[in-house]
C-alpha cells in the first residue's frame, strides 16, 4: 500500500463570496471546517468499515484525501449548489460509494441527483444499499460564489 | 518523502455509459478493474526500476496514484477515446515517463498520438528509450459514455 | 493521519513548448526542475513551522504533494503566465495560506493578483500576516506553450 487506508469519514459543506474564484472557493473550504488543510482529490469510495463520524478538526496543514463537488459562478443572482451522498452496501466487508454533484440549482434538486447518481453506482455494482447518506449546500451568488460539499476520510486515532 | 514511492505498476483501461458523466466514468473505472479504489490523480513518472505487473486486485478504498486520461461524451453515436503510455529509458536508473491523452478518435488514433507523446516527452529528456508500451479504449456513445486509460502505481508486497 | 504532514516547502516555476498541450505542461515541469516527480494536486495551505528552503533534487518518481497553478494556449504570440503566492502569518502556530494564479496576461499582472488573492485569503482568517513570498513566469506562446508556477511541499530530512 502506497497511502494508508482510512478508517473514519464525515460530511461537510460550506459557501462563500470571495475576491476571485479560487478565493470563493477557498472560503467555501473554511465555511466547511477544513480551510486550514491541504485537500486531495479522489475518487470515490468508502473502505469496508469505515466509520461515519462527526467533523473533527484536522490538524492545520495536514494531507486530507477527499472526495468532493464544488461549483464557481460570477453570474450575480444566480443559485448554485453542491451535494455529496454517501452510500453504504448491506454487506460490510464491501466498500461504499461516494457520489459528488454540482450545478445550477437549488440545494434540493443538485441533492436529489447526487443521490440518484449514488444509487445508480450501486445498482452497477450489484450491491444492495443499508444507508444512504447525503449534504448539499446552496447559494446565491452577488459577485463571485462558490459552494463545495465534501466526504473526507480521516484516521480517528491521529486526531485525539 | 511524504508518500512511499511505488515500486510496481499496471495499466489498465474500460469504457461504459452512465446515468451521468460521473456515472460513466465510475463504470470506466469498474470495467478497468479499478472501480472500487479511491484514485489519486499525479503526474507522471515511472519510478527507476519500478517493474511493470499484470493488473492485480487493490485492496476496496484503498489510496491508489494513478496517471490517467478520461473522457466524457453525452452525444450519441460519437466515437471517443482514451490512451496511456509508457516509454522506459534504457538507463535503468532513469525514471520513465507516463503520458496520457483522450479525445473524440478511434482508439488507433488516439494510441497513436499519446505513444507520440511519450516519445516526444523522452526526447526533450535526451533519454534513449528501452520499451515503448501503450494501451487504449474507444468506445460509441449511445447515451452518456465514457473511456478511461491509467497506468496504476502500486507496491506489490502489499497486495498479497 | 492518513499522509505525513511536510515540513519543508519552496517555490519553483517554468515555461516550455510543447508537441501537444500534455508536452508543454511536461517541458513546464522539467524546467520548473520537478519534470521527473509525481506532482499530487492539493489545496494550498502550509503546515504551521514548515519551513522555505530553496529547491532540493526530488527523489525521481516521488509522489510530491504540490500547490500549482498550470496554464497552456495554443495561440501563437498570446502571452501566458502563472503565479504562485505564500502568506505566512505572524503567529507561527497557524498556517500559511498557498494561492495560485494562471493567466493571459503578463508575469507582473498575474504575479500582483495572485499576491492580492493570499492577502485577501489571510483577511478571511483574521490572520495578520509577517511576510508574503511569490513567485511567477510567463511565456510568448510559439505554437503550443505552457507555463506553471509551483509551491512543492516535502519533508527535508528525506532528501540528503
Amino acid at each position: 500500500m502506497i497511502i494508508k487506508t482510512p478508517t473514519h469519514y464525515f460530511l461537510v459543506s460550506g459557501a462563500s463570496e470571495g475576491f476571485t474564484s479560487l478565493n470563493a472557493f477557498d472560503g467555501a473550504l473554511l465555511r466547511a471546517g477544513i480551510g486550514d488543510t491541504n485537500i486531495v482529490k479522489m475518487s470515490s469510495i468508502v473502505p469496508p468499515r469505515c466509520q461515519l463520524i462527526s467533523p473533527v478538526p484536522l490538524p492545520p496543514g495536514s494531507l486530507v484525501p477527499t472526495a468532493y463537488a464544488s461549483i464557481t459562478s460570477d453570474v450575480p443572482g444566480q443559485i448554485i449548489a453542491s451535494a455529496v451522498a454517501v452510500a453504504l452496501p448491506k454487506e460490510p466487508h464491501f466498500p461504499g460509494l461516494i457520489m459528488e454533484y454540482s450545478g445550477r440549482g437549488s440545494k434540493a434538486e443538485i441533492e436529489e441527483m447526487v443521490r440518484q447518481m449514488a444509487l445508480e453506482g450501486m445498482k452497477l455494482r450489484k450491491r444492495e444499499i443499508k444507508e444512504l447518506t447525503s449534504m448539499a449546500v446552496e447559494h446565491r451568488v452577488q459577485t463571485v460564489g462558490a459552494t463545495l460539499a465534501a466526504v473526507v476520510l480521516w484516521d480517528r486515532e491521529e486526531t485525539g
